[in-house]
């Protein structure tokens, strides 16, 4: 998991334990893509992508006070 | 944390660790949120929610083989 955790960590904003976000480019995107499927485990891990296309809105909301990590980046 | 994968669990799919996804209506949605409210630390938990608009797509995809905890359901 500390191998994923590390190549995501280089595109995306670390938001909580296996959880991150973050504005990529296509390229980055796919840059991304390759690298995880280079070195995951289908067997073992799971791990799932969402993206969002352009022009389609999702709306984030933090129920909590405690610092967004994302916070001074988006 | 368990007291908020109890609540969750009852509206949408435990997908991994502190990730849950699903379909919910409106209503649903905001007991979830009015529940989760009651049961959390504002300054110890960090809680994000992301959700979609009608009429806006996500795309998701799962870069594994390992199963998917919400494939019966969506």
């Amino acid at each position: 998991m500390n191998r994923i955790k590390k190549i995501c960590r280089k595109y995306l904003i670390h938001l909580q334990k296996s959880v991150f976000e973050g504005a990529v480019t296509e390229g980055q995107y796919h840059k991304l893509i390759g690298e995880l499927r280079s070195i995951i485990d289908d067997k073992l891990d799971f791990v799932v992508v969402y993206t969002l296309p352009d022009g389609n809105k999702l709306n984030r909301t933090i129920l909590t006070d405690t610092p967004d990590p994302a916070d001074n980046l988006l």
